[in-house]
């Protein structure tokens, strides 16, 4: 542990979302700021979007007995009360120290660590309630897979959300499925934290100091737009040892890098990878063939990264939890890998089965696949990109699964 | 397609061995020759160890009307009149272009490219009849999985056999599971080929010039040791891209790479990592625990490589077919993988697995866990490779498998 006894303040943390994986995340920070009382407040604020619950009478909650049991009650009252998240993590102890709060304004007062974890389409109606209501020099951490990418340019929603707030904002990304976090199953994950110096007393990052962005200038680095404030001294510093000691759970194995567009990639661009192992699973073209589609996948990441973003470092793809191993857990029994897999088994389409087996929703693999494209296409870069490109063709109905190994072929 | 027409020779290739994977590799660059025909010589020499066989009635070459089906023939026979190794490839057409041959100082008789494909076991046998026999000039490439590991040091077997000929010898190894690709199913692999430059005439190799070696002075680089003939200048250069001509199919992805003990380390390394993916998969722990294993794995071959090979490079290990889609597809499937995971199930030891599973055949993991502990700890090293030891600690008894993640955390 630290020795900051030269601080007197502690950071304040909110979690900002209380779905399924923003409670986890809650519960994981609740449990490690009262492992390090010289860095942490004890309190842990998670904004929770209100809605009136009624206790299910699976939860470990459900006591016939009692008054909760047999009405409607707002969730943040009930999960104060029962320390559980009926609704969204259901069966699973909260800390005592975890507070949940409807209103976001007060949620993050005074808080210096904002933790973000909530759906993509509701990351703008957040920062609305946030801003004006954040300390200046609070820093960020993303947990929201996915960048936004359109025929501009490819988009972090960490810069989104820094650049909204007048914050930095980091990633975290990794092989993470909520529930089994929840349940404190062994995992991994990768935190990307890489804040620009801002006073000479700020730690320095280890790797580079700029901040991630786009070669084609879209999306320049939040640190550069936006004027940074410093963290007072009387603060911790937030070093990558302290970010760690914020998120690693002995369940929970951290590593903290400083590429937050590699992490953020990471989560987006897998999606895609995922369909290409369900079409030559669907296919049953075997375990080497799937491991193939990964291995491709992986590179065409990396290229991906290093091509659109100055910062972006292969070993972020190859050797981190966001990289190579949420390629390989997606690979092998995520949504869109299965999806693809039953498309391809049946002879239909995925948009079939998206219609069919998920009621019309969109799988998040087919979403990127063609915002991807229209972006490499709008670059000129698609035949750099054989894989993604075929995933494309593939769902447009252009090509089919079986032609996947001609159209990667490399002959020379 | 190269234009050689000043090279006046042609390559002549042999496949020393003919089991599963022997016969595959040889139905795949016996396709290959017909192709390049200013490379290599039409016929395909395929080394059998002779032995006496009846062709089951399930083969396709049966034909009850036929006197080759009542009696038991020679194996080399067999297959040169049915073109069908009925023993070790049944079902599976191989070209008439190929041609199995008892005799093994005939089969090499002017070969220039030899393929080693035969169970670890053979090679010292296989290599007393070839001594005398071979041209000066040959280059080999290894097939066979798996490095020889002692206290003493790491010892490749390509090098075995280059030392023991007195020829230059690289390496394939990949995510290849015989039967899949003799059926055409798509799969890639790796072939590293990296010669010292013994005369002016031959192409530089892509990295470094030297061969491999350990760090520990135990296995010089066979370049070094022996003194290597150069090819003839009449021939076709034996350059990556020939060497790709000569294995790459449109079913079977071939990279080329300099990087032979990576390669070769790769192959055997994945086992170990086999077995710790049994083990948290057999605990029930999901695909998370299962990714963050193969991740760290594959992270621990790489230091490996790198501590004790002056030329490994990682990215042989995290972005080649050798290296991540190997450990991808062991981890997915492989016997290590399944033995351990049968084993945690019940909870007994791989021991009891291996003598009740698998007539006690030992496995391939539990033998490499055991010679990588050896050697780590006469090298005071067992604590920079946290997975490897916990594998071998818990085929020991030392430890359980729900002791791998505090086993291999990192803190700070």
């Amino acid at each position: 542990m630290s020795t900051l006894s030269a601080n007197t303040k502690r950071h304040r943390v909110t979690v900002v979302g209380s779905g399924n994986w923003g409670s986890t995340i809650a519960k994981v920070v609740a449990e490690n700021v009262l492992e390090f009382p010289n860095l942490f407040e004890s309190e842990v604020q998670m904004w929770v979007h209100e809605e009136q619950v009624t206790i299910p009478k699976s939860s470990p909650s459900y006591d016939p007995a009692s008054e909760l049991c047999t009405k409607e009650q707002p969730l943040s009252a009930l999960i104060n009360t029962v320390h559980e998240n009926v609704k969204y993590l259901p069966g699973i102890k909260l800390p005592d120290n975890l507070v949940a709060n409807p209103n976001i304004a007060d949620s993050v007062k005074g808080s210096t660590i904002l933790i973000f974890n909530l759906p993509h389409q509701f990351i703008k109606k957040a920062c609305d309630g946030l801003e004006g209501h954040i300390v200046p020099f609070a820093r960020g951490i993303s947990c929201i897979k996915g960048v936004e990418v359109s025929q501009k340019g490819v988009r972090l929603l960490s810069d989104m959300i820094g650049e909204r707030l007048g914050i930095y904002c980091g990633a975290l990304s990794g092989a993470n499925i909520a529930s089994e976090i929840a349940q404190g199953k062994w995992s991994e994950t990768t935190v990307a934290y890489d804040p620009p110096a801002v006073d000479s007393r700020h730690p320095t990052p280890r790797h580079s100091p700029t901040t991630s962005s786009t070669n084609l200038g879209m999306t320049p680095a939040n640190g550069e737009k936006i004027k940074l404030q410093a963290l007072p001294s009387d603060y911790p510093p937030l070093s990558h040892e302290n970010m760690k000691h914020l998120f690693h759970r002995p369940y929970f194995h951290v590593r903290i890098v400083s590429d937050v567009a590699g992490v953020s990639l990471g989560g987006a661009l897998k999606n895609i990878v995922a369909i290409a192992a369900g079409y030559v699973d669907g296919l049953g073209w075997g375990d080497n063939a799937k491991a193939a589609v990964m291995r491709v996948g992986i590179l065409e990441e990396v290229k991906f990264g290093q091509m659109f973003f100055s910062t972006v470092k292969a070993s972020t793809f190859t050797s981190e939890s966001c990289g190579v191993a949420d390629v390989i857990t997606s690979c092998m029994g995520g949504r869109n890998f299965r999806c693809a897999k039953m498309a391809t088994e049946r002879g239909v389409s995925i948009a079939e089965v998206e219609k069919n087996e998920l009621n019309g929703q969109v799988l998040q693999g087919t979403t990127t696949a063609k915002e991807v494209n229209d972006f490499l296409s709008s670059q000129g870069k698609e035949k750099e990109f054989p894989l993604f490109t075929a995933v494309y063709n593939i769902l447009q109905g252009k090509n089919k699964p079986e032609d996947i190994p001609s159209l990667i072929e490399v002959k020379d």
